[in-house]
Parts: C-alpha cells; sequence; structure tokens
C-alpha cells in the first residue's frame, strides 16, 4: 500500500493505493455516509456496499457517459437533501469516472462542499479522473462545462475492483497510463521495460500509483489549471475528444491514444519531437490498439474548435517531444485540419 | 474612493467602494463581457448597460427571490453557452443579492471558473452579498442549499445605484449594516454616533466601506466558513431566516434585525449579555423597523431546524455579548422554542 498526499492552499487529499485499502479505510469512514453508485457498479457490488455502508442511503443512477449531464447532478442534490445530509455528512463516489464527476460536483456544490471520497472501480478513473479534483458535467454539447475544482479528502484505489473489468476498459485505462509514460520519464521507462505484459494486473496496480504520484505533484503545483502546467495532462486529448465525440464507438482513453498518435504525426511534420522517442511511443500504443485511419477530418477536427481549451480560432495540442518532455502546438484551426488530413 | 483588499489562499478580490468607482472602472473590465442582471435593475438601467457595456450580450431573468433556483442558474449557463464564453471571459453580475448570488455561481461553474465582478446595485447586496464569495441557489425548499465558494474578481460598491432604492429597500440594507454595529465596536460607534441620520446617503456609503472592511477581514480567516470566525456574520440569521421563510411580506434585512431582537431576548433570559448595550442595540433597530410580535412560534421555528447551519436538534445563535463582542449559544430545539415562546 502507498500512500499519496495531496495538499493544496484549499483543501487536503490523501490518495491510498493498493491491495487492501478498500477493505482497510473503507468502513472507517467518518461521518454519515451517502453513496452514489451507478446501475452497473451497483448490480456487482449492490451486496459489499451493503455490507461495508450498512445503514447509509444509496443513490444508483443509470450507467453510462449519457448519464454526466445536469440533470443527473440534480437529482443527485435531490436525493442528498432528501435524505437531510448536513456539512458534516462524507459522500462517497462509487464507481467508474462518470460517477466521480458527478458526484464530486454535487458534493461540491451541496452546502457550497461536504466531503466526499473517491473510490474509483475502473482503471481510468483510478489512473487519471478520481484523483486532482476536476468534477464536471457536459452541457450543451460540450464535454466537462460545468464543474468544478473540489479535492476529494480521501481517494481508495483498490485493484481488487480490477478484477470485474472488460478487456476494453483496461485498454482505456491503459490510454492514460501511456499518456503518463510520455509526462514522465520513469513511468516511461517502467512501460518499456513492461511492454509485452502490459495488461498484467499487478504491473497496472503498481504503475497506477506512479500515475497518480505525477498527477498528485501536477495539480499541487497548478490546481486550478492557470500556469500551464495542468494543462500537459491534456496531451492527446484535443484531437481524441474531437475523434471521440464525432466517432464514438471506442472507450475515452483508446481516443486518448488515437489522438496522441495523430498529434504526434502533426508534430513530425513540423519536425517538432524526436523520431526515434517516437517510435518507441508509438510501440506502446500499439501494444493496446489498433489505431484506426479517420477519413472525415473537416468534420470530426471542428469539435476540437468547440473544446472549452481552444478559443479564437487557434488550436491547442500538447504532443510529446523527448522523454518526459512535452511541448505546446498552437495552430490555426485551418492550418490544425490541414496537417490532420496528411496523417 | 476607497479599496478593500481580499485576498484568500484561492483566489484575489479586490472591492472597490465610493462614489464614481462605477463610471471609473467599469468601462475598462478586461476580457469579452457577459452581463447578468435582473427585469426590475434592467428596466432602470438599460441605457445605462449598453453606453457602458456596448456590445457585450446581456441576459436577463425574472426579479424576485423566487428566481433564486437551479432552473435560473441553469438558464444563465445555458446563455452563457450559447454566446461561445470562453475561460477568459468576465462575467458580470449587475444587481442586487438574487442576482449576485446566481450569477457568482453560474460564474464558478462554468468551464470551472471564469472571471466574475460584482456590481451590486441595492444597499443589501453592496454592504453584505456582493463581498466574500459566497454564491447560491435555494433548493428543495432550503435557502442556498446550492452553492459555492467563488471570489468576485472586483466589485464595485458605488453609491451612485442607491438613489433609486425605495425606503424599504435601505431599510433592508440598514439591516445587515447594524448587524455589523453589533459585530464591530468602530462601527457600532459610528451608528450610535449618527443614530438620528442612519437614511442618510453619505452616512450609508461611508459605513459601508467599514462593513465591507469587517467582513473582508473575517472571510480572509475563514474563507471556507470552518472555523467559526465566519459564522459570527450570522447573527440575527437563525431565527431571521426561519420567520423570514414562515411570515415572508418584508425584506431579509429587516428580518435579520428582527432575528437580532428576538434572539437577544433570549439571551436576556439566559443571562447572556449586557443589557445597557442590548438597549443601545435594540434603540438603533428601532429607527429602523417596528419589531412585530408574532405568535406562531411552534410552526415558524421549525423552520430553524431544517436551516443547513443547524443539525442533530440542535439550533446554533450567535448573539450579541458586548460591543464588538459576540458569543454562539447552542440550544435543544425544544428550549429554542420555549424561550421564543416567552419572548
Amino acid at each position: 500500500m502507498t500512500d499519496v498526499i495531496l495538499n493544496t492552499p484549499s483543501y487536503d487529499s490523501i490518495i491510498r493505493c493498493g491491495n487492501g485499502v478498500f477493505e482497510k479505510y473503507a468502513g472507517c469512514l467518518n461521518g454519515r455516509k451517502f453513496i452514489v453508485t451507478d446501475s452497473n457498479v451497483y448490480l456487482i457490488y449492490k451486496d459489499l456496499i451493503e455490507k461495508v455502508f450498512s445503514d447509509s442511503p444509496v443513490f444508483v443512477f443509470k450507467a453510462g457517459e449519457k448519464s454526466k449531464t445536469a440533470k443527473t447532478l440534480l437529482s443527485v442534490l435531490n436525493a442528498m437533501a432528501s435524505a437531510g445530509l448536513k456539512r458534516d455528512c462524507t459522500v462517497i463516489a462509487f464507481g467508474g469516472g462518470v460517477v466521480g464527476d458527478v458526484t464530486g460536483l454535487a458534493a461540491s456544490l451541496y452546502m457550497r462542499g461536504v466531503g466526499i471520497v473517491q473510490i474509483p472501480t475502473t482503471l481510468l478513473s483510478q489512473v487519471d479522473s478520481s484523483v486532482g479534483g476536476k468534477t464536471a458535467v457536459d452541457f450543451k454539447n460540450v464535454k466537462n462545462l460545468i464543474g468544478s475544482f473540489y479535492q476529494p479528502k480521501e481517494v481508495l484505489v483498490d485493484p481488487v475492483f480490477l478484477k470485474t473489468l472488460s478487456a476494453r476498459e483496461i485498454r482505456c485505462g491503459l490510454g492514460e497510463i501511456i499518456k503518463y509514460g510520455a509526462l514522465n520519464k520513469n513511468i516511461f521507462s517502467k512501460l518499456c521495460e513492461n511492454k509485452n505484459s502490459l495488461f498484467d494486473s499487478e504491473f497496472l496496480s503498481d504503475v497506477t500509483a506512479d500515475c497518480i504520484r505525477h498527477k498528485a505533484d501536477v495539480v499541487i503545483a497548478d490546481e486550478h489549471d492557470l500556469n500551464g502546467i495542468r494543462k500537459t495532462l491534456n496531451l492527446g486529448h484535443t484531437t481524441g475528444h474531437a475523434f471521440e465525440l464525432y466517432y464514438r464507438g471506442k472507450s475515452h482513453g483508446e481516443f486518448v491514444l488515437i489522438g496522441m498518435y495523430y498529434e504526434m504525426l502533426i508534430a513530425e511534420k513540423l519536425s517538432v519531437g524526436n523520431r526515434d522517442y517516437f517510435d518507441r511511443l508509438r510501440e506502446l500504443i500499439n501494444k493496446v490498439i489498433t489505431v484506426p485511419v479517420y477519413k472525415d477530418i473537416e468534420n470530426s477536427a471542428v469539435l476540437a474548435k468547440m473544446d472549452k481549451k481552444n478559443s479564437d480560432g487557434y488550436i491547442s495540442l500538447i504532443v510529446p517531444e523527448n522523454v518526459g518532455k512535452t511541448k505546446e502546438l498552437k495552430l490555426r484551426f485551418e492550418e490544425y485540419v490541414n496537417l490532420l488530413k496528411e496523417c
């Protein structure tokens, strides 16, 4: 078990990683508890939830990205109010990224903020979304348009939950893990050394803690995404998000890898970055997914323009440059589209 | 003109007070602007808004406390999204407390927080609600159940807007001003010295800056209402809120005075506080309102129980004790009701 401390000027947070943290810590969380989960997770873990959090009310919403809406947010808040929760309660987000994002936002808003504990049950949410305090729902077709920065008191990252995940869900988490490989040289080495056992559960559990430590350092340096450091975590996401919205059918993490792959090609065309390094990154990506050839660049790229990170007709890309180094490219939208077409 | 600096670990805020600050600063606010106001304010200041913020989109919602809902919040966010606002925009809340609270919450949520400038146009919002970063909407019959802590970049407190206020609205603001008198000995002296000219506009403008300075110090010491210091600002509010919800018909500030009046009687019955001091406070209160005799204590007090500040059957009251000193009373609900009945 490893603890990662994430203290910011506004909040203190502790992330407990490793086999057994759920069993050890979930039962002794303070205050009146209120559990939020989704229909898929509840189907699998109903008994466990009832055993560990006995009398606490449980709110279940429909599983899936489509539930990441203002409507679901209000239904969670409504259930919290009906349960008569006060300021000293602890809300527990038990599930994947959608559960974590929506519940985190609800907790940040209820009485201007009550305690939230994240118990991520997917590899993606363990490695990325449950840590760092970004909460959100989608709004008006824009991903994460409404949200807050609100650190969980505690995050319990236990590999025990990975056992019930499909191969697709593991690939999804590996997408973000490889992104961390492009940001951090130690993670990159570890990935290269284990390139033939990326799906091994012990390896995943170990590298997840490394990714969380990297993210925690970034969040401490730039909690509110203001000075450019936190922006590096968007590597692969600009093009990935646009393709995700347009093509769908794959998981978020897979689209991050696809976005990273295309954006490395753009970087190469602009003579940015080291070719050997890119080949090694591509080898890792190819271990996880087969990158598709997308044809309808014109219509998919326009969705990058609507991304909240881009403005004034410019597209911002964070691209790998060399081991542990990234670079921001700011391209005019037309240039971005032309470069993507050439890929 | 006086500037009050309110820097917290999370945000920096400046409050500009005095005649002429609107004319001097409103025109030179940075970024793409988006104005939110209500139907009453827009009726009076449409031309001024168009002159000062020329091309900026203006969103107007229906005036009144009934608009302080999640529905209005979503309509503001919807209008912001439709206007295509990006992270670098500045949202301007132009109006009274409801406009400030709803718009502040919308700004804190849009893209996880964009810049907000408060331009309070009522005495109540100038003296209290526009400062300190508390934002909220009412939800499920609980006041301010959903909200955030989010400091405005700038607050422009200009007495020019007080000219169009009714006597009732001035009384409302005076309610909070007298509350500050019970918290701060300099403000108390100033109020006593000017007890026969409390409604004088120059006096109001001067004492408003004092109240803001007091509040800024409190917020710096306890931004998130965690260590008890900020709680002192709730003086008069527990009973005031309950009566406000039950009896209605008067302004918030008047109910604060009524609440303070009743809570001082409770304090006296419990032998808390200095009688001479209470007499001087009562004299000030009587200069502003005639305190009604409420009979249906049983049913009105129950609303205090639902207040988000109270839990486990206890009612928390912040009561004046002596000049510049307050005390928290924690009463069992039944005791609170009995004491109120005796008042």
